[in-house]
């Protein structure tokens, strides 16, 4: 029976047996020091010469990085250890020697990194990055499935895009064409009115050329869509989640965000609500700040997010865009038709946007006369129109990106690192 | 603020507000009989005209089915209400009279209400339907983060094909030719050695021309992968994971396992451990039930399958299958090498196979002579194969096939009807 490194604070004083690798192994003659790593975590093991039999010293002077074996020892509080505790090695056994492994202690490349995605997550940096997201994943699932949400799946293969057919990935569907979903948002709206509150978490592709540290080619959303939910509980929904999953994470993940050296205090203000300001606010901010030639009409690009969210502690709402620049089915203020009841989340310390959300159009006069306006196909978005014409309900949803979460929560320079085996422009593999 | 049909328990003797939809109604000449759903259930609402304003009773009048709004009323215990609560009315307010519902309450052909997927979801039994679909969901992510699993998201796109590229969908990647994932299990094997214990949580893709009442082209599998955990250890959580799941929905649904008249005496006999019998025993099992032809080597079909799990109350294990007919990264039986230490867990009552998993072969050598038997190109599978140089361990996982799981525990005939928007032959719309 295995005992795995994230247990050994039950253990302390016995004698306990673990399965991993050699992650490091540094030695003063008559002591061996074993970083040790069994996927749940790191544990140094000490071995000392005069206390273990000579072949059992012989196998640990033999172990190369990321060899595999069995160790039994005794485990110790140790304050001075990064977990707080060490292993006083008693005996070993090599499961495999492993060659001379590719990703050695020197600096590589991104790319010679990433061909070796496969064993790179080992690291502890990697590992502490997917340790986290799991856990993002886990606080999202957890607040949305104690506040009355049921998850659903909406299609991957649609016969047809939510916003426009470029940047659409093409497959033949038997005789038919299909394209891989950007959003499931339209198909959400269906389900909530099924089933009230829902929400779907699944992968989304946009086959855009581009090549910032914000996009990958696939990446997951959560998209929730909730009936008889206005624009304002759709804000509330957003700054509730956001301050539960970044404090879930905090709570679980101490030694993950030790391990990235993230910034602790800039998290810990992360608590709901959340500042809100206008688009035109945010306008007038940015002529403020030097940004002169910026044009009410305009989207903001990733240096206008960046700058408006240095004015703010805590994650950002903008609110009431122009309709022009947002989608066909954002439901326009009542007061004031040019602009629309939505918010985009602005993560803190340049992060960038994080949730896009709108309250949707119900009226089946006005989503008509979009379709027109957006050269709709009024055949292939029937069905979206019909969830007017049968019960229509106020309602509202968003989308949430998890890899740039990941980013922000994480502190990381780029998307790439926020998933296990990253999809780029150039990068298919592995 | 509204109260939901499912809190409704809480609220007895008070006054509520509901926001929701008109689903069937019935009068009396002095009582209206108002069937209600807001997403979260299903409530008879009692309009009594002496009690009511004018105005409120004619609008009851005009309610069409699928009309929108909110209805006022106190709620009462009814032992002889399905839900067990009534809710005696004092007004309502019309938000949309709906346009005449396609989906009446006469019978309607499969093509028919598939075309109308987006209302049909609606309905009481679509909707337990995937009511049960999110509860087993989140069971089998409770079992697997309690017990030690990192959620992981292996990637859609693939450059290559866990088995073989028929079968698959095929996109342009850039200038690259990329495929729809059937299975994440070898990006599973990789995040193992650096986590441990995973699981991942996707849609797969299988672009076969059938059209059985078992297969989706679209469908979505939890895969777990376990660094050193044996064939023995890998079916001893299949089982206790499948009988949490299975106890967990008869805890959770009841009312949703009544829609559906789900014979529950068959899902509480679901306990592990599990029969299991060995794939020769299967053949003899079916020779002497009359299947004289099958011969060893044969692959079970839909009908054998059947028939072997007729002999068993609950889900049953064949194990030890011929290496020929299963997959090339199976681990060989070492003391019987005709045979892998794989099993299929097949599920009772006529619904065929849930899982599919087995030990994976830890010795590089004899995966690099299976490529080369099974014709694999070295290039593309060298990091699966790094995955045994650099620190091999014995490791397995298992697959579960969502739907199917699905169709088993809510007693379904197709699989069509266990995901929102079936994706089948002659089928990607809505
Ligand atoms: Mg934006
Ligand atoms: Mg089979």
């Amino acid at each position: 029976m295995l005992t795995t490194i994230k247990e050994v604070s039950g253990h302390v004083g016995k004698e306990i047996k673990l399965g991993g690798w050699l992650y490091n192994k540094r030695s003063s003659g008559k002591i061996q020091f074993l970083q040790l790593r069994d996927g749940t975590g790191f544990i140094q093991g000490i071995l000392v010469k005069n206390q273990v039999s000579p072949e059992v010293w012989e196998r640990a002077n033999n172990l190369t990085q990321e060899s595999s074996l069995y160790v039994w020892g005794v485990v110790r509080e140790d304050s001075r250890a990064p977990s707080g505790y060490e292993l006083d090695v008693t005996n070993l056994e090599i499961i495999q020697i492993a060659e001379e492994y590719p990703i050695a202690k020197k600096e590589h490349g991104v790319d010679f990194l990433m061909d070796h995605r496969h064993l790179w997550i080992r690291s502890p940096r990697q590992r502490a990055i997917l340790a986290i997201r799991a856990e993002i994943i886990r606080a999202i699932q957890g607040y949305l499935d104690t506040n009355g949400f049921t998850l659903v799946d909406p299609p991957i293969l649609t016969p047809s895009s939510c916003e426009g057919t470029t940047n659409l990935f093409h497959t033949k569907y038997f005789d038919e064409d299909a394209f891989l979903t950007q959003s499931g948002q339209l198909y959400m709206e269906a389900a909530a009115m099924a089933l009230g509150k829902v929400y779907s978490f699944g992968p989304t592709f946009r086959a855009e050329k581009s090549k910032t540290r914000r996009h990958l080619i696939e990446f997951w959303m959560i998209e929730p869509e909730m009936a008889f939910v206005d624009h304002e509980g759709n804000l509330k929904i957003q700054e509730e989640l956001v301050a539960h999953v970044v404090q879930q994470v905090l709570a679980n993940c101490e030694q993950e965000l030790k391990t990235l050296g993230r910034d602790l205090s800039a998290l810990e203000k992360v608590k709901a609500p959340f500042p809100r300001i206008t688009y035109d606010e945010a306008v007038e901010l940015l002529h403020r700040e030097g940004f002169t030639d910026f044009t009410w009409g305009d989207d903001f690009g990733a240096p206008h997010e960046t700058k408006i969210a240095e004015s703010f502690d805590r994650p950002v709402f903008i609110t009431h865009y122009p309709t022009e620049v947002k989608a066909f089915y954002m439901k326009p203020d009542p007061n004031r038709p040019e602009v629309v009841l939505c918010a985009d989340l602005i993560a803190p310390e340049g992060y960038g946007e994080i949730i896009g959300g709108s309250q949707r159009i119900d009226d089946p006069e006005l989503l008509k006369q979009r379709y027109e306006e957006h050269h709709l196909p009024l055949e292939a978005y029937q069905w979206y129109l019909d969830l007017r014409k049968y019960g229509t309900v106020p309602h509202s949803g968003f989308g949430l990106g998890l890899e740039r979460t990941v980013a922000w929560i994480c502190g990381l320079d780029h998307v790439r690192e926020t998933i296990p085996f990253p999809r780029m422009l150039n990068r298919l593999y592995p």
